[in-house]
């Protein structure tokens, strides 16, 4: 059996062809000019976060470790490499054996970062680190915008539950990893089922406007889905006339009715005006569910509307303006020579910027002040100073190879909720500024 | 074996679950109620471009299909429903024999689309068609956003060829569905070998300035290169020094050199500096290629430039700007009963606009002039009008549940092409305005 007969609109066998050619192309170059066993440091990092955002959130993580594990090249992949004349044949040998066997550091997932922040180290040969690049990339560039997109919407709905319901609006396994860097970034819920079904996260989702325009009247589209799904359902009430569909459901459902859902017009005072009906209705406790087209600034601006839930599509999966970060993935640091041992020399393309282009093999620490606020995010190349011992940012990852930092979802979760709490105040201000803390490099 | 076995970084074992809860709910419901076997008509359109589009580029449609064909429920899936309790069993029955046997018309891949364009039409029983909403749309929403971007920059660049370079920064599968709707929009390569692997995209790539910082010097870099990948490689003389690496590299490769490349500064300067250069050491036919964050505008901007080809990354994944279209699918048309040969009757949501709420199974011609040149998206409900009667846009693309419009990928890229010149003049204007064909209603 194969990916393609598993129906996967994508038959790739492995991880492996996530992968720009050149890094396969250098390999060759490299076991040939005998440079390919160097001892290498690549790191990722971004230069800059996207305009106006203070700080960014590093998902992607756990999905980069399975990547990793499963970066082989099979007889399948071997073949096609082979019939296009991409690689000679001792290049070709030497894939078939490959896995990677170095050493992975980063900041654990739903941790912030900043410029220059070393977000994740890949340490080991040139050959087995050089191939990573692309696809490491792909994942935290992809999740990690859309975990910073979530995290800001998370600010701006406060207590209220924020339910994903992009998949419509990416590609579809794209929407899989949008649904997981959502709930990264402190969502609660998604539509999507493959996301349930991948990563556990918890999925909604009642009817749609296709379901009352299916039958004959709203009333009877209500009947049917409350005798179905119960009267705790939530009834989309704005195929119509709101305020009659809001009669009719709670005729139908009676005042035990779950919730409503509003998905146009003026959120905040049609949920005004539904509130209000509710509550003369006697469905007090029946929620009000806003779905159209939200992003944070709209779902800051419903704050003081009676509303419980956000359903929040296309500015989350496309990362609310930012769909991609800038991070890149740099050799820092090699030897002079294959031989073990050998010890590394930093490196950096010229033409970078000055404090960007820092060779050399990197730590991170946050610094806290006394009530345990951030202050600075400090990045040196050599010894750690003894006062930020303990503040380190980045863990073992992956260590000879073997992946040593699997956790659940809800621990990612936990932590982006616990470090985003510790950046100064105006970290969750959602107007444009600069990132809240400062790199500073020692 | 399963997904997970194959090192996907998604296990999903079939199409049926890139679904939102929704659709099943509803399902369940309307299998209740009596209404799921009602012959229902739901068609894709967008009632909008993206601001200061001049088209839209219908891409993904081939992929849809391969969507439509595995969307079945196995055991595993069915287990997953059935323990989260989503789904009542008597709706997993459904699901377990659930194969689409519905029809489905469409613009064929390639052709371009105007607000308002009936993109995709599916026609079924309800419970068939209903199911199909979220993947249908993710595959069109981004690999049309994708294509519209490429064929901006196509239209930029000329004869010169474009590879496509995106994949680090977006998600990994994406990524290949990116490159498919790259080479559709007239891209002509890819850096992507899953790309190449699943969709017989030639792939391109030489090296990155890793292998430069790998060597102990740019000359060393270079002279590996050329002795692994031949004088006709492409060599990277950004690193350090570009005149001097122009020299360098003419030297270890000889006037052959096949091309190089530079990847940062003021390209336009750089690039005739480098020409004027390259034409004194002899290497006249050595090209010149060009990579750093380029989007339609900055290829537009070097078509003066002695430019021999463009690598585009960022902002063709993302869509320049816009990294998903705003298709909707929605319900136009149903029976007032399950009884087969029920007529269809029309419907729409209320608070839809004028124009874009028109109910019913519509017909989509483009009117020509007698040049040979569209003036008109028409759409209408009722008989074709006979002078349209030839200027029809939708294809079959499943009849009664099999697919009838497989093609290669170089059909939908032809077809694209030949679409495009046959607008009026000012749709391949880069600057913002107005859909270049107004859509007719009839």
């Amino acid at each position: 059996m194969n990916t393609a007969d598993l129906g996967l609109p994508v038959a790739v066998p492995s991880t492996a062809l996530f992968t720009d050619q050149y890094e396969l192309t250098m390999l060759q170059a490299a076991l040939r000019s005998g440079t390919a066993e160097r001892r290498s440091v690549f790191e990722v990092f971004t230069r800059r976060l996207p305009e106006g955002r203070r700080y960014g959130v590093v998902a992607g993580t756990g999905r980069v470790l399975d990547a990793v594990e499963n970066f082989r090249f099979d007889e399948t992949i071997l073949g096609f490499l082979r019939e296009r004349a991409i690689l000679d044949e001792p290049t070709l040998r030497w894939l078939a054996d490959f896995r990677f066997r170095g050493d992975i550091w980063g900041y654990p997932e739903g941790e912030v970062y900043f410029p220059g922040s070393p977000i994740m180290r890949v340490e080991g040969t040139f050959a087995e680190a050089v191939l990573l690049e692309t696809v490491i990339l792909s994942i935290l560039n992809h999740d990690s915008a859309v975990a910073a997109a979530a995290s800001r919407m998370s600010v701006a709905a406060g207590d209220r539950p924020l339910m994903e319901m992009g998949a419509r609006r990416t590609h579809e396994l794209s929407a899989v990893a949008a649904s997981r860097a959502a709930y990264v970034g402190g969502f609660h819920t998604t539509s999507d089922l493959a996301a349930g079904f991948r990563y556990h996260i918890p999925t909604v989702g009642t009817s749609a406007h296709a379901f009352t325009l299916l039958h004959d009247t709203e009333r009877d589209a209500f009947t049917a889905q409350v005798d179905s799904l119960g009267s705790g359902t939530t009834l989309l009430v704005d195929t119509f006339d709101v305020t009659e569909a809001v009669r009719t459901a709670v005729e139908v459902a009676g005042p035990g009715l779950g919730a409503v859902r509003i998905d146009s017009g003026d959120l905040l005072l049609i949920a005004h005006r539904v509130r209000q009906q509710l509550d003369e209705l006697g469905a007090t406790k029946t929620r009000i569910v806003v779905t159209s087209d939200l992003d944070e600034y709209a779902i800051a601006s419903l704050a003081a509307a009676p509303v419980d839930a956000y359903g929040v599509g296309t500015q989350l999966v496309t990362g609310s303006g930012h769909p991609t970060c800038s991070m890149v993935y740099k050799l820092v640091a090699r030897a002079d020579s294959e031989e073990p041992g050998t010890p590394l020399r930093p490196v950096a393309k010229k033409s970078m910027g000055a404090k960007t282009s820092l060779g050399g093999r990197k730590w991170a620490a946050r610094r806290l002040d006394e009530d345990g606020v951030a202050v600075a995010e400090v990045i040196g190349t050599g010894p750690v100073p003894a006062e930020l011992a303990d503040q380190q940012l980045s863990v073992p990852l992956v260590s000879a190879g073997e992946v040593v930092a699997r956790e659940p979802l809800d621990a990612a979760r936990a932590r982006h909720i616990a470090a985003r709490a510790r950046l100064p105040l105006s970290a969750t201000q959602l107007s444009r500024g600069e990132p809240v803390l400062a790199t500073e490099y020692v």
